[in-house]
């Protein structure tokens, strides 16, 4: 198996169904990853030994999942100097607001790249992961600006769509 | 000096202000404590060692408190099974919110027994504090019970001084 | 039946689903505990009266559920020195953070130990309960130590099945 | 002295510089009123049993005006079927949105009348009381009357000085 | 037909559902009630005329829901000075929080008594009018209290039921 | 005095200084406008009355501006088929996100059309309503494009100062 | 085909089925409208042209719905001195609430007409650009007055039918 | 001068204090920026022509800040697909929490790495930045790893402090 270059992580396995989509994407764009539980108030130790060898192990984006008081991300990113991007994800009663606040309000020091609650955030972690390794991957650069041009053509033939639906009607 | 029971800890000097408050109550009781600035994003290592001996060291109840994406008192609970109090801090723009939802919305198996936003929050958690040493300290349980009426006291006393400026009014 | 050290109470009998948690967790731990339905406002005077002589009966920690206008621990927190354990519920179109501000923003002299809302804060009380009975109880405190050990090899677990899944996939 | 027909309560004398609005808008209109500091929390004994002769010493509609996890006016409606009117006061760093949920969002059973945070609540709080006097005092009802007259003329005046500015200018 | 004495109006008939729970409240009290669709903003002439008129036509208190920008209570609350109670309803995305903003967050001058968003709220609305006209209703009263007693033992019969649950697990 | 195509209401004279901004960018486009203090609970008649007249006394678009329970914009918009533009104001302790939900939460059927909290959106309301002038009077649709010009213009110089600064630092 | 007066745009297809509501009220009042799928993030040139383009296209308002982080209504604003009207939409986890800040609270220069979250805000779209064009057109002035009409018409109906269901019970 | 790797965008001059932080970081890094005020509303065309020309002018990281429905961030993700820093400022009543929800909330397909409002994120963007550029740059990297070795050290030298102080008193 090639060695990874993202590691995507989350704080319970009843959250993989969103992370699933961060998956997805770095397998569309060929970026090879590895996926793990592991949470910061469980399992603190392997948080921390995970983060601090994440950059010698080859890894060079961390993608951090959680719900609540969503500490993961943060957790990682105190053990590393590599870039942590968070997903907030809406697992209580407060629909997400408390792993909003608890991702993105990290103090002067340590940054969280916070994304938006839920799927279009784990899909988005994804490709900011991609964008940064495009950085200094020219191949990865353009199939990444190819998959711009096909959300714009997706979006574009949304509208093709409706204006058949809309002379039918 | 007196081998601390209650351990204060707080992110950053900066809350220093509000925490002092802890130290006063705790004064009051005449209960040992330590105070420390950590932080649970700048030194989480020293966080994880603290929490991870607290027991050891003969600290009973651990009271953290941290602004923003406050993470400290979920850091030191994920290290100990000594019961931790957090303290949320105002101390960005969301007014303590953001604080608020990141201490308390603790994911079920590692609790944090979260106060008020703020000075109020600051004293309860000594308060809080002293009601669990209480629990097998028979004396500190019967200065707790005075402090108790002496707060009742003077709620009353602010009432007959209302009564006496209505009277002149 | 063994004196109860916990008591667990809530407002209404439609919030026993969510509290039953606490009770799983107690029995888990075999902490002997009593489950009460009272009202701080239907019933006040029961509160009262239960608060006042909670630690003549030999209860130790107090857990109080309540939603909407959550005034259960509080006014419970009222007539006692014992630590009180309030948990939020979700029992209104607000989605618990009426129940979680009524409950956590107590005015300084009388603390309430909050948890998160609904169900994880059910559990969390339970555990903050324990961890409060274990610091005179030794064999509780070993408990609690292979509890903590659990969490963290039932999180290692799902881990595991990750990995095998990915394996396979 | 006349026998107080409202009685104005609050729970820290910290309050007062809202409340005392109260009291103005009752003295304008000649209605009788005690004003006392009590607390939900401090002095539950002391709420309890002044809510629960309140009806017997006379008394018609009791204000009570309490921040935070503004218990005040719920406790007061839990022993008495007076109607209650809570104030919700912006005396925490939550701005008084905990106050406004922990007064209005009382289970069924037992109401709370609760009016806008602070000082226009508080005025409100006194209008309301005269309002539900009138019902049964024909001449009061006369002096509302000319009261919402007289707000509307000064609204009126309010905007007569506004043309003379804006035709000046 | 007897003479209404408390007047409910909702701005949709799909607030019936909802406001139907003050409708059964006033039947279980026998107090004489009308029950009225009209809307702050699509019937405001309507809504002036019945507020101006209310207290010639013998009504003693006006119940008012509505939902999102709820202004109803409002509305009627500018033209009467009867006491006006508003039931704020959860009618859109936003789950009531703005029809509870809408509602209680009147200007100084004219009140309206606010209770909780929804269900618990429509009943209350109820109780609160009957609390008023208790006043000088001294058999409405004593039926009051007896409600509030029938409160507390359905309260204790939940735990009753409860306490037999216990015993058989 | 030339016929006021727009008419700025407002429902305290303590808003005036936000609402001045209104009118400067009317004067600004040499738009003839009016400006009045109405308040939707204090004069309800005289706003019903200005709005069903607005029309036929050659108004255009009305812009009302209210902070708390802002119902003016809609007590306004009930009235008149007008183009009715709502500015919330931040006026109360809860910092105008009740004027905001209570201006823009309308039900289907009356429209208010929104723009933002306090001054941005007394501006803004005053270039919507140019904007809607411009519709048929071509030569402010000309002056509101030199406006935008001047817009970016001034943006553009921001930056050149900027540019400026940073080169001697 | 008649040349479109109003042009509805959203930034999904998902968007339809709320988005629809506004074409529903356009085709009631005859107002020639264009429907389209366009993204301020996936399309932003064709976003860029279409609003640059849209005065000179023949038309008078824009609608423009989106939900999250909802730029498209300020980003045609951005290219166009027409009225845009924006309708937020609640597409995520945080019900609607993102998506009205991020369209209501645009700077000053540059105004968003806001309407209420989802299907209300819709229709209410539509009716504001019906009433904008109704300013030069006497004609669509009447229709819509008499829809104004026929809207307190159908509130009246559903209180006939309700006391008729009164009656009944 | 060297040629600009970060790229620090503002949409208003009365955003450099806070985002002043930024440079102040990418200083100490000896990060060559560029530092530019530019409005996703008043000059949109820059802005795209900007983000378009971004990657070819030899940026890889750009920071944006803005405030209330905070759109520039976005409009430069729509436009590039390298990696764009979002900082939420609290320039409006709400606080910043518009700033954030408009910032975080990017539709799927386009993400923005959004940091803590107000001067906290500022500096965390420019960090997250550096973290970045760090993957090729050992020289950066090994900088990068003192940087954190120094926040953790002068965490220590506060606790210090206070220790001292604590002895003292």
């Amino acid at each position: 198996m090639t060695q990874a270059l993202v590691s995507i992580i989350m704080g319970s396995d009843s959250d993989l169904d969103v992370m699933q989509e961060c998956a997805e994407v770095l397998k569309e764009f060929n970026v090879p990853f590895s996926m793990q539980v592991m949470s910061a108030h469980r399992t603190p130790d392997i948080v921390a030994k995970f983060a601090s060898l994440a950059a010698k192990n080859g890894i060079r984006v961390i993608i951090a999942g959680a719900g609540g008081a969503a500490h993961l991300a943060g957790a990682v990113a105190a053990h590393t100097t590599l870039p942590v991007i968070g997903v907030p994800l809406a697992a209580t009663d407060l629909s997400g607001m408390d792993a909003l606040l608890a991702t993105v309000q990290m103090p002067a020091g340590i940054p969280v790249a916070t994304v938006a609650v839920g799927k279009p955030g784990a899909k988005n972690a994804a490709l900011l992961a991609v964008q940064i390794l495009s950085l200094t991957n020219s191949e990865l650069a353009k199939v990444l600006e190819s998959y711009k041009i096909k959300l714009a053509e997706s979006c574009q033939k949304k509208n093709e769509k409706l204006q058949e639906k809309l002379k039918k009607s």
